[in-house]
Parts: structure tokens; sequence; C-alpha cells
């Protein structure tokens, strides 16, 4: 185990290395890089060592369970969160549904950034919202244990101009990877908010609710994936006349 | 046009005097009244004045335009947005459907307290997910024109153990309401989170578009409806231990 890797030439054969195939570890490089580019690096490379640190079977695939009722459930069965969302996203983008996919995976951890995946969809053409729960760090704002994860949100939609809107909100002050590279202390991690970050936790209280009454008790994913109908991505950037919209580069 | 009515019964005979049905001023009224026993008195009776200075086709109807690719659409058609929300409930409580249903309502404006209705549809058995969308009124925290309404989230939860767990966010620091009953300037309405507004910003951003991508133009409103597979409340509210959790009287 050694330092963050330098560069995705690296980070690649550190992967390798802990006995992912060769697809897997080139799908999490891939979300590795990606991260790096956008400047979450507390997403990016430095998450190798970390992964390093884990107890992880490197050959545990996710295992799609089928469509039951309308939602399509997916167990993470061992394998790492991101190579579940890879591979949920993967079904979308090759299989093209017409109609809204409601999809449930349950232990899904760690899921990485989750506007990469909506990203993606929205490439597709789909608009996505996706959120996904984590071990439970941001406590009550009266104080006491932690009660949720930190529960981002993140919301794609396509445009016909070009670029998504793709937004990806943590409900922590700070992420639990600032925390993991010592530029936050643990007790920094918070709802986000200050005064309002009653706002924050019960966000992260509704979706990590959410998520568990779908997924069950580990950490899971809910994604809804549908047409859009409408466009109003253009004019929304005209509107906002150069001011920078979130996921913008 | 009066003041703010005193009462219920004044309430009532006040939306009754707008021309609205006994049905649907009863539906309104109970709105309100739910809205002021919360506390939440920005969103009861005084909107009765406030709904008497609109112009509004009192006889008009929400219409269920039906199921198109596993979405169902409404269009407001002019009716108040909380008359569009109450039919879409009903017809979910009342056809009680196995798998997820997916609402995307047009036209849906004013929708009330969103909590209000994600909780009928936890006393149904139903986790549900609600957003709404709402004139522009958050700028960008960067400055600028309005851009997003408040667009609140709102998300159910319920609980074999009794009271489920009902969010209801919205993005601005301060309500409309407030502006409206001048507890706070225009000026305030900014997304909220202080040095972290541009989170809430994003969130207002996000579900801005996905209302727009769905729903069209106008103010409009989108909801997941789904039963559970599993019941995470209880074990939640023992974890929390005794502390108050969002909805909670």
């Amino acid at each position: 185990m050694g330092g963050i890797p330098v560069d995705a030439v690296e980070a690649l054969a550190r992967l390798r290395a802990l006995g992912l195939s060769a697809a897997d570890a080139q799908t999490l490089c891939n979300h590795l890089e990606d991260a790096e580019r956008r400047g979450k690096h507390t997403h990016g490379f430095a998450r190798v060592p970390w992964l390093e640190a884990q107890a992880l079977d490197p050959s545990a695939r996710p295992v799609c369970l089928g469509t039951q009722d309308g939602v399509e459930r997916w167990d993470g069965a061992g394998a790492l969160g991101y190579l579940v969302l890879a591979a949920v996203c993967d079904r979308i983008v090759s299989t093209r549904p017409d109609g809204p996919r409601l999809v449930v995976a349950g232990r899904c951890f760690p899921t990485g950034v989750l506007g990469y995946w909506v990203r993606q969809l929205a490439g597709a053409g789909y608009v996505a919202v996706l959120t996904a729960t984590s071990p439970r760090r941001l406590p009550h704002p009266d104080g006491g244990p932690p009660l949720t994860g930190t529960n981002p949100l993140a919301i794609g939609v396509p445009s016909s101009s070009g670029d998504p809107v793709v937004v990806d909100v943590s409900m922590g002050a700070v992420t639990h990877g600032d925390v993991l590279t010592g530029r936050a202390q643990a007790a920094d991690l918070v709802p986000f908010g200050g005064e309002q970050a009653h706002k924050a936790f019960a966000l992260a209280v509704g979706l990590e609710l959410l998520v568990g009454a779908l997924a069950g008790p580990e950490s899971g994913a809910v994604l809804l994936a549908v047409r859009p109908e409408h466009d109003p991505v253009p004019a929304f950037r005209a509107l906002a006349a150069g001011l920078r919209l979130p996921g913008d580069a």
C-alpha cells in the first residue's frame, strides 16, 4: 500500500494488483480520473490507497435480480458500488428503455461521484435522479450520534444544446474524503448550512429512509431514469447569462 | 378581500365565496388548516387573502391525461395546484398500485405544503418523493436575476410503528410566504446555507430542470410513489433516541 497514485497508469496498475479484472479496474480508473479532471480530488486517485485498505472480493459481480412490479432490483453481492452503478447505467444505455426506469440497488457501496453516473445517463438522453447512502456520519444539528450518511443527491438533465446540467450535492458540510485526506476533522462532518443545517439534515434523513425502505438496511442506491418531454436547459442557460451552473467545468 | 381568516369556518366561507365548489373549498381548507396546526402559518389561512387576489377560474378541474410509457400525466388546466395534487393523491390512494407510480403534472401551482401530500401517501403505505416548481425567486449565489423557484423536495416514508417520517425542505433561506407576510424582505429570498448556498442553489437548479424537462415550461410537479420493501423508520427513531425528526409534531 502506497501513497496517492501520480497518474492513471499507476492507479490502473494498483487497481489491477487488487485482483480486479482488467475491465473492472478500467471502469474504476475511468471514474477516478474523471473526478481528478473535475477537481474532485478526494474522489479521485486518493481513493486508491483507501480501496487498498478495504477488505474486498475482487471477483464479486453485481447481480441484476430482475424487474418486479416495475422496479429493477440489483444486489451488489460484494462488488464495489462503483461497479454496481456502472452495470446499472450500462444496462440503461444499452437497452434504451422508452418508459421510466426505477432501479433499487442493495449493498451498493462505495458509489463514488454520483454526478458521474447521471452525466452518463444524460449523455444517453435520460433525465436521471440518483441518491445513495453510506456509513452514518452526519449527526442531528442538536448533536448526538451520527444518524445518516452524507447521502448525496444527483440530478442530470440532458440538453439539445450540448452540455447537460449535472447537479451533485452531498448533505455534509465537508466530504468524508476531506476527512480521509486530512483537509477536515471528523467533527466538521455535519449537515451543511450553518444556522440552517436542519434543512440539509432533513434532506439527509429523507434520502436515508427512502433508500432504506427500498433497498434494505445496508448502504444502497436508488436511481430514476426517464426520457425528457421538454428541453429546458438552453433557455435556462440563456437566463443565467454566463453564470456558472452546477456541474459545469 | 379581508385580512387573515381567524379560523377554518371563516376560511371555508371565503374560499366558497371565490366560487369554488364545496368539495374543492373543503379540500383547500383542510390543507390550510393542517399547515396552521403544524405551525406553518405562512402556508395556512394567510393564503386566503392571497388567493382572493389571484385571477382564478373556480370551475377549472385538473385533467388526468392518462399513462403514456409508464408516466401518469396530469394537466392542471387552470385549477389550483392544491387541487391537482389532491386529485393525484386521491387516485393513488383509491387505486392502490402495486408498482411504482411516476406522476408528472404540468401547470400545477400553487401546491402548498408538499409534506402534506407525501404524508397522505405515507399514511396509505407508500414511500413518496415530491417536488414542485414555482415562479423564479432564487438567484445564483453570485447574484443576477432570479433563476429558480424555491423548489421544495418532500419525502415521506411510512412506518409500521405509527408516525411516518416526513421531510419537506424548500431551497430558500426564507419562504415566499415570509415575504408575503412581511416577516422577510424579498432580498432575503436566496438559496439557504450561507457560505454553502451553492449547494442549495444546485439542488434548486436540478429540481427546476427535472420538472421542466418532464412537465414543461410552466410550474409543475413530479411525484414518485412506490411501496416500501423494508421498514427502516423504527430502528432510525430508536437510534435518534428522542431527538426531533423532520415532520414530527
